[in-house]
């Protein structure tokens, strides 16, 4: 992520060079003695919409606001390649390419778009703008939250993640492909496991966007080894990068990419906290400031 | 094509079961004995866009107007199969598909798509909605046709497909995905050759819907192994199915589809048969008639 990368270089340059008090910080995965060498700050942001990491840290100052990035050119990214993945499903990319492999020649047919349902879990900016990009595409879109929220055109729940017998477990009800863009949190690490995928329809496809931790990795593994689900589109992992001997790399069903599903465009970034900085010091009310109770 | 097939089937059975004189003949791929046999056809509609394998009969009559399907549906399944293989190379799903072969983890920041010129050749009904759908994703795009165009935030441009020192060129012109939807005419075979992709960027994707014969194969499989061709998206083929020895089966720069780019949906084909049938009975003039000597 060179927007990140370069930030992130220029953090670790000033750390070095001084050890002016600071009295707001920018920062993307910040060493846990940073917040201890800048024991002034009034304001941090996170350079990033994911801020499972920074929480994670014992030194991160709890009285002070954490603001994270709110979209600032990332929906659009992201929801671009779930589409992407979404068609590939769709329309057979992954059958045709085994085709292809064993010289095979067999058209198939897929559904009316409407009657493929996609399942969209996390419903915050990212997560809307993905369901309402697939809705315009013509899919069946469901979405579901902890909370309630209202998208036109999809078919929005609410509920506990770990409820398969209830609100959850109707979201996931034969979806052909579910899209996951949860954050992470104390309350939904291994949400999606083996309970998860007997509701969803055999064969669907599932695309990973919010954080490893989410998917039981063994558990995935099996499904697809029994062709539960047809094929994963994963971005994100437990551990980053994945570990060499990690069966993923070498899976036949599963498609990684190196969490660039949600690239942070340098020039959106800097202007979204620049203007943010500037009604935080003309004292107006701060937004995208995460919950530490919450979580996100 | 099941659509397409079971409309065939029935075809097949009427011959089979009677020799009555139609007025009106709805043709998928007929035999050339079937126009012998119906010597009072009024009116010919061709199920689908393309009609050169039609316009290759002998025994097809020219003094009957030949009317060939008009989107009926297939803009949008085609303008879908283009806009997932051009995400896919743009997103360098590509890429990483052999990086996570190789077991590595190196993440790439694609350029803005406004910077990711895209080329569209035929601009018809298919063409201009797979123009329309690139340029609303915020591809830079360009279209080129043998007529003038005028799309909405696409540069159009018109002349010979042939001329790659001239308009065609500049058409070319570093494009880093080219797209053929081209009908297939007399004029047209052949004309995406060696000399073609000197003039797109290198590393470019090549997406073809049109007809196989617009390429020259050996040219394609030599600019691929060269590098100077990144990647061959292929749905259409000079022969179909593709011969089992073809070299494109096994090229690890070639994904390829067994002709599903644009599947025709029966009831939007059904429904605009019968409308243009109906129209054509209330004495109203014809739309969409075939221009025998354009070939198309």
């Amino acid at each position: 992520v060179p927007a990140q990368v370069s930030l992130r270089d220029a953090l670790d340059e000033s750390q070095r060079s001084d050890s002016v008090a600071a009295d707001v910080a920018i920062v993307w995965r910040p060493p846990a003695a940073f917040f201890r060498e800048q024991p002034r700050l009034r304001l941090v942001f996170n350079l990033g919409a994911g801020v499972d990491a920074l929480l994670a840290l014992p030194t991160l100052p709890r009285h002070v606001p954490l603001l994270r990035l709110q979209d600032a050119g990332m929906a659009g990214a992201l929801a671009e390649y779930v589409l992407a993945a979404v068609l590939h499903a769709y329309r057979g990319l992954d059958v045709y390419a085994r085709q292809q492999a064993a010289g095979q020649w067999q058209p198939r047919t897929p559904p009316p778009r409407g009657q493929w349902p996609v399942g969209v879990l996390g419903l915050g900016a990212l997560g809307g703008a993905i369901a309402r990009a697939l809705h315009a595409h013509g899919f069946a879109v469901r979405g579901f939250a902890r909370s309630a929220h209202a998208i036109d055109g999809v078919d929005c729940r609410a509920g506990g993640a770990r409820d398969v017998h209830g609100e959850f477990g109707r979201f996931l009800d034969g979806l052909q492909a579910l899209v996951s863009v949860l954050p992470l949190t104390a309350d939904n690490a291994g949400v999606l496991d083996a309970a998860a995928w007997t509701r969803v329809a055999r064969g669907a496809h599932v695309i990973n966007v919010g954080r490893g931790q989410h998917i039981v990795e063994a558990d995935l593994l099996a499904a697809l080894d029994a062709g539960q689900l047809g094929g994963a589109t994963l971005d994100v992992f437990a551990v980053e990068p994945l570990p060499a001997d990690h069966p993923f790399w070498r899976h036949p069903r599963v498609r990684l990419t190196p969490h660039v599903s949600a690239l942070t465009p340098m020039q959106p970034a800097v202007e979204q906290i620049a203007a943010r900085l500037a009604a935080w010091r003309r004292g107006e009310p701060l937004t995208g400031v995460v919950d530490f109770s919450r979580g996100y």
